[in-house]
């Protein structure tokens, strides 16, 4: 039955860009408050799309923030599994907007690729398990499964209302397994799954002086200067081999066996200098950047920032300095703990005539992994392996999904994540893109995972 | 002839206040390329003013940037000496805005003081040389002595053009001496002559990782985290004692003698905590915060900035990192020489994976010390305590005055500064202010002061 659907895809494969194109075009930044009204209305696309699919108890919740959209599908029969299906419909803010080559929200195809925020991660990935159910429906009237739609707003602040939502309504979500395509492969068509996720904890460090910018003048040689306060607090909690100074932080660290070692190896590496321009990686003493990113902790400062940024000089000492660090975990690792140990040593280390104020993050969620080799990973790897023409491969990955914690830890299943993107899609970044091959071949996967679970 | 003169700003104190306003209302933001037109418009002020008073050849000159404004006045006869006044008419950028109490653009009087950006910095002061002068001219018809007006727009980003000026236009601009009142006495109502002030020098530090910014989770761990590697290159050149540990740094430093440590010692101290509300000062080890505030050379961190400064998190890592560095010189230090040594410690601290790029400041000047028992200098310290009532102290002060550096290197003439702003008056900061009791009586002293020079 599959043939039918997708000769659909082919067949509408422009109208079906045309579509993904309005939901791209929507610019759902789910961080910043002024794009409220546009989350509501990536939201109400997806409503819409899924009641002309043909779901049933299509609807907006209300989780306290940006609204989730369920929908369910019970048509398949009780002999069918039911799955649930995760995504999510914000996307990362656009700043620097300067860098990006095309308008983020106008959607431009340039050397097959789609380029505009959000065509990686997660919204055309979302649209393409929508399109396959589409093109089910259309051809053969029904989906070979029965479904479970969960896709929230929340996903790139930490998906800070989805726990609850998974927790309170349990009977409502509950699934034999998940599915969640908000990942990527390790290279442009080679099908990759991942069997396990980083877990994922961050802290805001504020450092104040005097009560106001400083004549640097006037006052240079009697004050502490905030921001070289917190460059002595930072350069003293990573070293320059990329480890970790701060006490304790590997402690729990599920040590790596030689059989992963092994393992992570044969995985063809990315060439990092082409994709992020670099001369040389830097990675934790003893370990490659392949194992590092993979399947050790980092400990990244995502922003910093105090004193005068603007045109010429400015000669101040300013009254503050911050820095926001996010660190990655991995099994083992406690991010409650992990903040408290930052904490710690952050407290420890700042000198006189300043004070710290250390804000911890509620955004947290542990590290995941799973036996790669149960039925539902395996059918998942023929279906690539079907659509790519390729082997599929297994390995790690150094992002984090807290949602797929929560699901495990609230429902117990299975949980199989099916990513289509590529290393070159600039996720987070100016100029995110996604290949066109990969969303036809994406697409087709789908097709052939649900016609083989039936 | 000095009654007159002063029952003449007394009777006419309203009107020069709200004259004084109109000229503080004007936005004259040197670094800032969008002001361009307001500093125009200060220019255009003062050339009307000076006109108004009866100055001759009065005129804006072009330097190539902001214009400075020229005249003088030659009537006070062959026997009297001819003075070079110098000041300037641009400010420092008012952000952070949000902390400002009133505009600072609309000048305003609380509780005795004048708030406004350029109160103190050096609208205020050059204007109470003008009034002054109007004074003399209302009443006498005549000044005292022979005067060149010599006002600039482009202190505040290091009189770039004034040096090249001075240098071509000797004929024009040289006198007997200069007088500058561009610094401040180191309590209210303390008549202070400044007879040293420090040397200048900056540099911007550039680090670049990635060619754009990475996704934290993808990336952590195979690559070099910009900010970070700015934090190990920074916390490499102060140490936690504030000793500054580029070599070399402190090589030609003019050590401070016990007869002028004894100085120091005898000067008030300012009230740090209540001025810049730190609860500890923080000094290089082996000196007081007096000691190293006037006459050790200083290394500030004047801003900081990289990767995300928005709401919420952003788990990227950033492709760069800049730094703002501004140093205090003491006399022995070479400008030039600090910006090599800085540079030389930069690259010699640069992690691998990271290119870093060193960009030196134009603006630099030596530091000045002049002998505080000259007859300018004593009768200086006589109008101030007719004014005042109180003993003139002696002191060095940290600031940097690039102009006085180039008077005496061009004209070799005697430099009297002449300072009326207050610890309390938050140059270069939010809520910068002005105390009116120093504009009456330093005005009252330049009266004094140029009849006495009669």
């Amino acid at each position: 039955m599959s043939k039918q659907a997708l000769h659909y895809l082919n067949e509408n494969r422009e109208q079906l860009l045309e579509k993904l194109n309005t939901f791209l075009s929507i610019p759902s930044v789910s961080t910043d408050s002024v794009h409220k009204k546009d989350i509501k209305e990536a939201a109400a696309y997806l409503e819409s799309y899924l009641n002309d699919i043909g779901f049933d108890q299509v609807q907006q919740q209300d989780t306290g923030g940006h609204p989730l959209v369920y929908a369910e599908y019970n048509q398949a029969g009780p002999d069918a599994p039911t799955v649930l299906f995760y995504g999510h419909y914000d996307v990362q803010p656009v700043d620097p907007i300067d860098q990006w080559k095309s308008d983020p929200f106008k959607p431009e195809i340039r050397d097959g690729r789609l380029y505009a925020r959000g065509s990686s991660d997660d919204k055309g990935q979302v649209f393409m398990h929508l399109a396959v159910f589409e093109a089910y429906m259309k051809t053969e009237g029904k989906l070979p499964i029965n479904v479970k739609v969960c896709i929230e707003g929340e996903e790139e602040i930490g998906s800070e209302n989805l726990y609850k939502v998974l927790h309170d309504k349990k009977e409502q979500f509950n699934a034999d397994f998940a599915v969640i395509s908000d990942s990527g492969m390790i290279a442009e068509n080679q099908p990759t799954i991942l069997y396990g996720l980083k877990g994922f904890t961050g802290i805001e460090i504020n450092v104040t002086g005097p009560d106001h910018d400083l004549h640097s003048g006037m006052y240079g040689g009697a004050v502490r200067n905030p921001i070289m306060a917190l460059n002595h607090i930072l350069a003293s909690m990573k070293d320059e081999d990329e480890v970790v100074t701060v006490d304790g932080f590997y402690d729990d660290v599920e040590p790596l066996s030689d059989n992963e070692r092994e393992l992570i190896k044969n995985v063809q590496g990315e060439n990092y200098q082409e994709s992020t321009g670099v001369q040389e990686t830097a990675s934790e003493k003893g370990y490659t950047a392949k194992e590092h990113t993979m399947a050790r902790p980092t400990f990244e400062i995502n922003g910093m920032y105090g004193g005068y940024q603007g045109e010429g000089t400015k000669t101040i000492i300013p009254s503050t300095a911050t820095a926001k660090i996010t660190c990655r975990l991995v099994p083992g690792q406690d991010p409650e703990k992990i903040q408290d140990l930052l904490e710690k040593h952050i407290h420890r280390a700042v000198p006189s005539g300043v004070t710290v104020d250390v804000k911890k993050e509620k955004l947290s969620a542990r590290a995941y992994k799973v036996e790669p080799d149960s039925q539902l990973i395996k059918k998942a790897a023929e279906s690539y392996t079907k659509a790519f023409g390729k082997e599929t491969v297994y390995i790690r990955m150094g992002g984090s999904i807290p949602v797929v914690e929560w699901i495990e830890d609230i429902y117990h299943i299975p949980i199989v994540l099916l990513g289509f993107g590529t290393p070159d899609d600039r996720l987070h970044s100016p100029n995110e893109s996604f290949p066109l091959d990969s969303f036809d071949k994406g697409m087709e996967t789908l097709v052939h995972y649900w016609a083989d679970l039936k």
